[in-house]
């Protein structure tokens, strides 16, 4: 299987280490704008070698769009070449956008899909073999992709052992927006409001494990979630709403020192967990 | 050494377990108003006997108050009978009140402490023995306290490998309301935002590491984070508000779609783990 991987970030670079793992005679093809990432690439052997142009790709089994996602949108337009039989598949974080910017002319061969997985780290050094391993890969819209497109993700992801779901390409947005957009949202704000405090440092020196983690995507890249909120606005903003209701709530009773009541509201975030 | 530990729950059940790998010929006797914990405390082997009484641990070297602020503030006002030798340490996650309202005869006995540790488990089993090691623990108006009972503070800590920090207990409140307890706020909040949703278990299934860690300190318990909520209302309030002011901009950019803006704000945001 010849296989082209564009943008070999921790995305991409993860990608590769894993599925070279579950593919025998397998070509690992890299391409990245950044000469330093296609370098890198090279040198941790995440790829056999790097594409100049991505018409190298025409004839490929599988395409892989690890990159942001206005990116991925510039990109799959220029994949109107590729054979009927490869098959396209994009990582965005956000789907509808997308969907609705895939050529007709090679509908069939894209399958969007979004993996639920990552880490605050960014650039091939931060590739990890076991990032897909047990995660969720959510496809949208997949009535839309053809069947054997459809089959060849399908094995794919199953082989990395990830979950599958699949959902229509609004529905995704709607809920990434709850599970993952306004989420980096908080943690940004949350690190911005302790560096904006007069002593950061003394503050910061206290951190526990709960901060740590809240903070933790606070370091992810601002390129693309830049791009994320753009693609998402809405959504992203309606979450926010949201959330900031249920801060007010919280805030109101501590203000109003209605112990009870926060009480009940602790508890039913409690709850959260029986289901995570 | 004779230990009294109070409150057999994750933090007490976890100092139990690490003192006893530091200290020989140590008797560790433990005290919890449930008694499901301290059957549990006695059968785990965490503690080697149970007290009926406060007034059995008059004589102990020291006693550890690891129960919910308020308790604390309750149990330390009946310690009153402990010997001028003993020393008597607070787990308490706020600071102020507790040392506002210990007895002005035993105000020499008590070393007021913050370790800033924890996990969002709770009870006797919850415990782990390198719960405290590499971590931070704060002593608050130290300069309060016997030589003799800070000695023996510093030295047991500094056994268990924490890292001891100095402070003022108002200094302490206030730098805890923004790294531990405006977090929990919003933990809570993020976790309400989503069980509020039409169909949480659709959201949910799609959760990836960020929303796990984000949403992770909601499963706290709501008896020990009300406590903490009513003694450091009025620094909670002010962190609540200064995050909802980052988050509010952040909103604002989003709705302006000044992306420009946005991507400063999230490279600001970024350089708090320069210094975490």
């Amino acid at each position: 299987m010849r296989v082209g991987i564009i943008g070999l970030g921790l995305m991409g670079g993860s990608f590769a280490l894993a599925i070279r793992k579950k593919y025998e005679d397998l070509e690992i093809v890299g391409y990245d704008h950044n000469d330093q990432h296609t370098l890198e690439a090279l040198e941790l052997g995440l790829v056999d070698r790097v594409a100049e142009e991505l018409s190298e790709f025409r004839d490929f089994d599988l395409i892989v769009l690890a990159i942001p996602v206005d990116a991925i949108v510039a990109t799959i337009k220029q994949l109107t070449f590729v054979s009927p039989k490869t098959t396209i598949i994009d990582f965005g974080s956000t789907k509808k956008k997308i969907v609705d910017e895939v050529p007709e002319s090679i509908r069939e061969n894209v399958v969007a899909s979004h993996p639920m997985t990552g880490t605050e780290k960014f650039g091939p050094s931060a590739a990890i073999e076991n990032l897909y391993r047990g995660k969720v890969i959510v496809f949208c819209d997949i009535e839309e992709s053809g069947t054997h497109q459809a089959k060849l993700a399908r094995e794919l992801f199953s082989k990395l052992g990830m979950k599958i779901f699949y959902m229509d390409a609004s529905e995704h947005d709607k809920h990434a927006a709850y599970i993952s957009h306004m989420p980096h949202a908080l943690s940004f704000s949350l690190a911005n409001s302790v560096m904006n405090q007069e002593n950061p440092k003394a503050i910061i020196a206290l951190a526990g494990g709960g901060f740590k983690d809240m903070s933790r995507i606070a370091k992810s890249s601002p390129n693309m979630w830049g791009d994320i909120f753009r693609q998402n606005r809405e959504n992203v903003l309606e979450a926010i709403k949201s959330f900031r209701k249920e801060l007010d709530f919280c805030e109101e009773l501590i203000r109003k020192e209605d112990w009870d009541s926060l009480y009940s509201w602790m508890q039913k975030a409690n709850r959260l967990h029986d289901i995570l």
